[in-house]
């Protein structure tokens, strides 16, 4: 893991830009670095958006001002990093279906077809990354998992180190992650956009009921797809408090 | 309003027994009252059980020492107050067809014929109380209300002093209160167990939606009636922090 540029935040955060064989990222440390073993959050943002999405970047600057180290990675197909052929593809049929109109029923297929490659391409770059960032003096856990709902339960059944999830209801989730998740048994927080214009309610509060963690907690807030309260990250970060850092 | 008792609690905060006409209640207060103009919160047990309730009496100690008033009574026909004929008798029939495994249309009926005027007869004597209570030295609102959902929608509704509630939905709710969420503009958190063995899960889901707030938040935790996580007590302060204390 090389770092190519750092950046103090107001408060005095530091936000570093790093690459990890192919595999761009950002590390976010709060300003207090302490004992020298942060707990960490990896956050990933929804269906693969850019690691730079202004949206991703403030919940990772929050979180890292509660205490946090924070990471996020553009993983193999995500954000600016090379598309298969098969990958633009299917986008591109994405976007043909949905302004013609198409039945739920073949746009979810379209979905299928691309979401679930880039979970399975995905996953084993951010646990690279994560035995990468656990080497770097100063971060030495529990690891926690925030965002991208597809990926966190892939994820939480391949990844003991995980010890909880803050999971956002908001993009598609391939049928195996569907079946996954009666294997996870973190804590989980899941956060629902009730109105979300993309995602079936209903099926996220089966998804939710699915889930096989003993302790799990729902959060939904009216609105759509984008229109998260900003409480909510805050909430995010006490349930972080709890389940990483109640040992110490 | 007469106070009868007081005590001091660990931590500083107050503990005072009132009687207020036939109503009797308790106020809690906490150890730095400021500038004499504390936010208050009402706070009501589900379906009316006794204000002495150990959960409704931790609630209200945890809330207080945020800075709130917290004030609850045993209104008409609830917690120790004298019951009407007509209600020991819809409690006896509801004994025993649960018992006898009744089927659910039967047991609803039941809960509907002594909550509906519970609910009727309790919420012109909260009102009666808050009156009193802004009446003192040392509380001057915002207004919050907490608990029982059926007394909260109808106070919302006829009660314009009441800027924010946290509701929980743990008991039944009359049909003349389903029908009044529409009219609650307010912002709420509504507080759900996703195991509730009395409450249907779906039927508090549609509730949610139903409500006409803007602003309405839904937190859901796994277990059933009584196993609401405490860290909901801290996250329902903190829904009043936003909403009873944001100008002050």
């Amino acid at each position: 893991m090389h770092f190519t540029s750092e950046q103090y935040l107001d408060g005095g955060g530091l936000e570093r830009e790093f690459i990890l064989g192919e595999i761009p990222g950002t590390l976010w440390t709060p300003p207090e670095s302490g004992d020298g073993a942060l707990p960490l959050v990896l956050m990933a943002h929804n269906n693969g958006l850019p690691k730079g999405e202004p949206r991703l970047v403030a919940r990772a600057r929050y979180t890292a001002s509660c205490g946090y180290a924070v990471a996020t990675i553009d993983a193999a197909g995500c954000g600016g990093r090379p598309r298969s052929a098969a990958d633009e593809q299917a986008r591109g049929e994405l976007r043909r279906a949905m302004q013609a109109g198409a039945p739920v029923d073949e746009i979810e297929g379209i979905f299928e077809s691309f979401i679930a490659p880039l979970v399975e391409n995905a996953a084993p770059e951010w646990r690279t990354t994560l035995d990468a960032l656990l080497a770097l003096p100063g971060i030495g856990g529990p690891v926690g998992y925030s965002g991208w709902t597809a990926l966190g339960i892939r994820l939480l059944v391949t990844e003991p180190r995980i010890a909880a999830a803050g999971l956002f209801a908001g993009g598609y989730v391939p049928l195996a992650q569907r079946a996954e998740a009666r294997q996870v048994s973190v804590p989980l927080l899941f956060l629902l956009q009730w109105d979300d214009e993309g995602n079936p309610r209903q099926r996220a509060l089966d998804l939710f009921d699915d889930f096989g963690s003993r302790e799990k907690t729902l959060h939904a807030n009216l609105g759509g797809h984008v229109g998260t309260p900003w409480f909510e990250v805050e909430d995010g970060s006490r349930f972080y408090d709890r389940h990483l850092r109640a040992g110490q």
